[in-house]
């Protein structure tokens, strides 16, 4: 048995890290190097959950103690409500979660993953490449990102209610911001305007703060998507200061004006990603089939910070499903589809629902900022975005989720 | 929240028992009373394999003991090969399976609900009731075996091979048969002809062994699904007899010829049934959805005896999804749908194959008589029917999990 992995990202490295585990033999195709990443421009900023964190332990992969490096809770407030001030609440985990620049993350795991026998092959895979591969491997796992190979499987439109991207992207590293007591992600919202999430990382040189702003196609933060910090570091400081002081006041507070900026010009990805869910799974002219996983089966807005959550979950089915089966054959793949699909689906119903939330969403908010222990419920279901979306999906599932969590 | 069970076998029994332990309100409808089924005919002759006993542990309903009344072994003789004596080897279960005469169980279970505060009302439910009935009960359950309101469930012609019965059967309780050592199902073979399932039983009278006779049509046995005891007991008795004297050596030389006779003149059933599997679930015109499980959902043969495990896992899967979840609508019959699919239909396409398989199948049979580690690995897989099925679905999976258990 042989499998090939295209993509080096997290979920390509956790599912080459199982498969090693159980001496199955990988090969891993990678765009880029450990060095080439470790050298590279900010490429998002993730947020792992105590589910994939409890994989990396089962890995020995959890180099960063949660309880070191991670945080425990999110802080909420929203402004432009009604009320006469920002709405501000808790909402606490069981467990930790935590953020590790993947600048740091990823080749870490690629250099474990090298260790324990598996295979690196650095150079980009195009999608005609896919049929040679094919006849080198029983199974090829496509985790090569949003971009590129994954766009050969083909768009679920069932699933995929966006044709263009919901927010326009700012995500920098900061220094000059206090951490939140206890620490947490600021989970920020300015009505009309998008979101900001406010986030403890541990980056290259150290702990720090990325702020990942979510702007509004139209709305008043928009312009932090297009101001460029390699023009006018200056006027990029200003127009962020600006933006955090009239929208994010939760934040403004713990802002030291003196030592606040961005860690260095490459801490800084600007952009915008349509949401898009696709086929599980492709039969190749070989007879042999390609699994997408990650970012190749379903990109999610960062706005809920799942998506490499979903990406690991995803990758961990398969590694299991490769264990228990027989072959890598329809079935297989159906069984994975079906395996992952109430939590990897969730996910992407969920976020794409909190972009443009329906008014039950919006009320459910309203309670979470009344009811602590409906509000630490929705953040303990960011390890189960499954029954998150079991609770939104309609107006009166909203309601008995309230009302469960509501009982004295 | 109040939930409504239309049927009183395993599977609603099952069902109404978890309810009760989480304090759930539930009435179901039974078409007889506990004496009835207690002073009735021989229903049938039902394996209940180790993971349905670990749910009626969890119930509390688990009243005989497995290492007393269970067996834990499957013996097989095959005959009618081209080898000169009959093929005869043995698979181990881990743990021990049982077979209690439903005229001791379900009545027993029903008392057990009623404690528990279960509701029953008895009689009859018709398809015109069932909108009446929605209206009183949040969600319907439809438990009432493969005969009347379960037809209202749409047959999948995508799951349902058949359109007749495959083999015509005869099980009856008998006197005058010896344990085989250790305790164990006779699973006996006549190419040909059919099977003959030979049932270490717990009945009304104390311990005894059922024989279950699948004969296929046209065959030398399939005079056993038609002479009939009342009409003539000796007659009966000697044709039984002839039959495995000629056809199942495995189990004559236990046979007690002066004391082998029919239990008594309620203890034997002939029939035949047609396997099909229904959609899980309806929507009626109340807009509130029924469900389908056990024979409701799916009939099989009884040639492999997994119908009420699947029932029982089908149940146990329901009653989970209604403590978890968050309202009866579309998303949550789909939510059960995908949570026993392997299993249900694990077990149906692996019964289906049984009763006509194609080589690769009857090559496993042979590799078993020759492997007892995989043999074995068939006889846990009673536990596991969708990793059974996983193994038999193409010839190259079965090769495979030939390969897996040959392996020094």
């Amino acid at each position: 048995m042989n499998i090939g992995i295209i993509g080096s990202g997290v979920s390509g490295l956790h599912l080459g890290l199982f498969l090693r585990e159980h001496d199955i033999p990988v090969t891993m195709y990678a765009e880029k190097s450990a060095e080439q990443v470790a050298g590279g421009r900010l490429p998002n900023t993730v947020a792992h959950h105590h589910h994939t964190l409890e994989r990396e332990r089962a890995l020995g992969v959890h180099h960063w103690d949660a309880g070191e490096y991670g945080y425990v809770c999110h802080h909420h407030c929203v402004v432009g409500t009604p009320a006469p001030a920002p709405l501000r609440f808790r909402g606490d985990f069981e467990e930790p979660s935590s953020i590790i620049d993947y600048r740091v993350y990823l080749p870490r795991l690629m250099v474990d993953y090298e260790e324990r026998g598996g295979e690196i092959r650095i150079g980009a895979v195009a999608a005609e490449d896919l049929e040679r591969l094919s006849g080198e491997h029983d199974l090829i796992v496509v985790a090569a990102g949003r971009d590129g190979i994954g766009a050969m499987f083909p768009r679920r439109a069932d699933r995929s209610p966006y044709d263009k991207p919901q927010r326009r992207l700012s995500a920098g590293i900061y220094h000059g911001i206090a951490y939140s007591e206890p620490k947490g992600v600021g989970v920020h919202l300015s009505l009309g305007h998008g979101e900001l999430l406010e986030l403890p990382i541990f980056s290259r040189e150290g702990f720090a703060t990325a702020l990942l702003f979510e702007a509004i196609p139209g709305g008043d933060l928009e312009v932090l998507a297009d101001v460029r910090y390699d023009d006018d570091p200056h006027r990029f400081h200003a127009a962020v200061l600006e933006k955090v002081e009239r929208h994010f006041p939760m934040l403004h507070e713990r802002i030291d004006l003196g030592a606040f900026a961005l860690q260095g010009p490459t801490d800084i990805l600007q952009g915008a990603l349509t949401p898009i869910v696709r086929e599980d799974y492709l039969r190749l002219a070989s007879g042999r089939y390609a699994l997408a996983v990650g970012d190749a089966h379903c990109v999610v807005d960062p706005v809920n910070g799942q998506g490499a959550n979903s990406a690991s979950y995803s990758a961990w089915t398969i590694g299991e499903a490769i264990l228990a089966d027989y072959g890598f054959d329809e079935r297989f793949c159906q069984r994975v589809a079906r395996e992952r699909e109430a939590f990897v689906l969730g996910v992407s119903d969920w976020t794409n629902m909190i972009l443009n939330p329906q008014p039950h969403v919006v009320e459910l908010i309203g309670a979470m900022s009344q009811n602590k222990a409906l509000c630490d419920a929705y953040t303990e279901n960011f390890n189960h975005p499954d029954r998150q979306w079991d609770a939104l999906a309609t107006p009166e599932r909203t309601a008995a989720f309230i009302a469960r969590h509501s009982a004295s």
